[in-house]
């Protein structure tokens, strides 16, 4: 007699971009012939570069070609990706070796599925507000009771506020796995080298372990922040480092990322090499790899040529934030990140909620945003632009705020 | 305090595929330039044909223009894919609704993932011999308690022998969960109509699911062997298929597959549509779809020029097989698999077991077999061989078991 498994019941409805999406279809059914600018949803424009739609062309070719197709690849990824990103982190002054490095196909399934290897009643904290894949991944693995006041109950939320710099605190509880996103999703703040340094040291002193999500690290151009978390000393005993060439190569759709379970990392009871050696065996035994053209793609990327046209992918979303973050500071609303994150994150104006704001900028300034109260309680009184918008529609978005918007 | 999900520690080491590249690495040694032949893997080696080629020249060329590039598509797959997927079926008499059909990134993460939506304590019975991912995630969710004589407590296995030829008899115990592999592998038997009915009305009965795998399906060319299971009547008011590109259009590398939950399907308690729900929510929450390269190509796949040309690549496979099904008996060994299906079963001679015929095999006809042992207790005294191999090869090594091996 097959049975559900109930924790699903626990998580709340995805109330976020159904309802975004129920109030905008109202919008345009009683508004005929406007036109509405969506700048809610983190999905990339820019096409994929010319280093990249080369070497696609090359891979479709090779696979055409009895002696040069490829069937099966190891799980853990194309060595020659492995290597390539291995030799990327060098950049930032890491050494990591190949075999630390799991090709993966976007960060979002791993950032789930890394709870796995560890233990089902780990206790589990996360930024508030948050990206919610970390906590409905959590509910369902089953290590949260009730939902009470937009918290789940088991669930360690720690506060992302203006007063902290939207960086949070160590947690007061006990925990086990920590789940950080720099630059920040949705916030925008980019945690600095000292702010990383006392999760580390905590995560060290409590055999913690850090999941750290770095999808949005190719927008970090200030070389006073930290790329990856393993610029800290320390932390490749403790964190995982999860990444992507979503964002970075506009690669939403084509799915690709990284997962680094360095071989130093250890949990509660276990030498080094343990760890690394779980993970490979999730892979090995539920996972196949990501696309082998894909990952094909992705070393092009990482190419001198593929990192050039990249760079300029990187300026064009930037640029697009400026617009936006001197736009809404002209109209004076409160705005923080924007700058080393591709992600904006402003305060609701006159104390409205971020659903009344939401429907202001709908009916005001025909533009969609993402209301900050579906990222969490602490995301109330917030909303969320995304840069990866084409640059006319920034410009006509911020152009209609400033001029109907009324604040 | 982060601990490790100690489940993994029940897994018994994945012995089979290193343990042959030990020997066979050992074996060039003390014998450089002897050439071996490998058969064991089921890696496809024919390239991608024209159809998909020409599409993925022109996916890439559209990946490239901003007017014509793709973002994120649905989690559940590219809806044009799963609409083809849907008017696939219809080959086969059976109706399904593209929403009940749920693209991945090929059959083995899904095969496990799946579990994630039932009960942590499901009683799971799976064929033995048996594909060894149904039975490791089983372990690693935490199903199975101790491991006794090449079997885990707590698993149901169902023999499956020369006298059933090779498909089980229904379990005697109660379960919750049934995986079924038709075209089997290891064992390349095809279930009937009359024995997939069995065990439909034996999950309607006892409101168990069965979790069909049907990766080998488009192998079979016999019209009175059923491809899917909805061919038989109440099939989708108790199972879940999965499929996958794989094998069909020498996918192995580029992952592609799907998923059929029905909305009929019901679990204790559910109603109609709410176990699609739960796989919906779980497809969401944790996988951002396949790569829309590969998604693109499958819908290439599935045109009629498509078709033709797999059609194609599946008969120079189904000539392998029989090249190597004939080949076999000739020399006296008892032979089955391999009609219908792109895996041949053959039982040692001389009552040998299964490594000790992989290293006679390896000696005398420098030929690579998988010994039946890696796939369970009930594959011991069998070998298996794959009919993916280039034609050249398997004449290769069929010749020299006839020469060479002695029986």
């Amino acid at each position: 007699m097959a049975r559900i498994n109930e924790n699903y019941k626990k998580l709340q409805e995805g109330y976020l971009f159904p309802e975004i999406y129920k109030r905008t279809v109202a919008f345009q059914k009683n508004n005929p012939g406007v036109e509405l600018i969506k700048l809610g949803i983190g999905d990339t424009t820019r096409p994929l570069t010319m280093a990249v739609v080369k070497h696609l062309h090359e891979v479709a070719d090779e696979m055409a070609d009895e002696s040069t197709y490829r069937g099966y690849d190891a799980e853990q990824g194309i060595m020659e990706l492995r290597e390539a990103l291995a030799k990327h982190y060098k950049k930032y002054g890491v050494n990591l070796k190949a075999d630390e490095v799991f090709i993966n196909d976007g960060a979002k399934p791993d950032l789930a599925n890394l709870q796995s290897i560890f233990a089902g009643n780990s206790v589990v904290a996360v930024q508030d507000p948050v990206y919610p894949a970390y906590v409905d991944s959590t509910v369902i693995s089953g290590k949260t009771t009730g939902y009470k006041d937009g918290k789940y109950e088991g669930i360690v939320y720690m506060d992302c506020t203006e007063e902290n710099g939207f960086f949070p605190d160590l947690p007061k509880q006990n925990v086990d796995l920590i789940y950080l996103c720099s630059p920040n999703n949705p916030t925008g703040a980019v945690a600095t080298h000292e702010q990383l340094k006392k999760f580390v040291d905590y995560a060290q002193e409590k055999k913690a372990v850090i999941i750290f999500d770095a999808a949005y690290s190719a927008f970090i151009s200030d070389v006073g922040l930290p790329r990856s978390i393993y610029e800290v000393d320390g932390a490749k005993t403790c964190a995982i480092e999860v990444n992507s060439f979503s964002k970075l190569a506009g690669f939403t759709g084509v799915r690709l990322g990284w997962t680094v379970v360095p071989h130093e990392l250890c949990a509660e009871g276990t030498k080094p090499g343990e760890v690394q050696a779980l993970w490979d065996r999730r892979q090995t035994t539920m996972f196949n790899g990501a696309s082998n053209i894909a990952q094909l793609a992705g070393i092009a990327v990482l190419s001198e040529e593929g990192q050039e046209e990249v760079r300029e992918v990187i300026d064009y979303y930037m640029h697009n934030a400026k617009i936006i973050r001197d736009g809404l500071a002209e109209v004076g609303l409160e705005v923080s990140g924007g700058t080393n994150a591709p992600y904006i994150w402003a305060k609701t104006p006159n104390g409205l909620d971020s659903w009344e704001f939401f429907d202001k900028a709908l009916n005001e300034a025909h533009v969609v945003v993402t209301p900050g109260a579906g990222f969490g309680q602490r995301g109330e009184g917030h909303f969320r632009l995304s840069a990866f918008g084409k640059r006319e529609n920034i410009e006509k978005a911020v152009d209609n705020i400033k001029k109907n918007l009324k604040i």
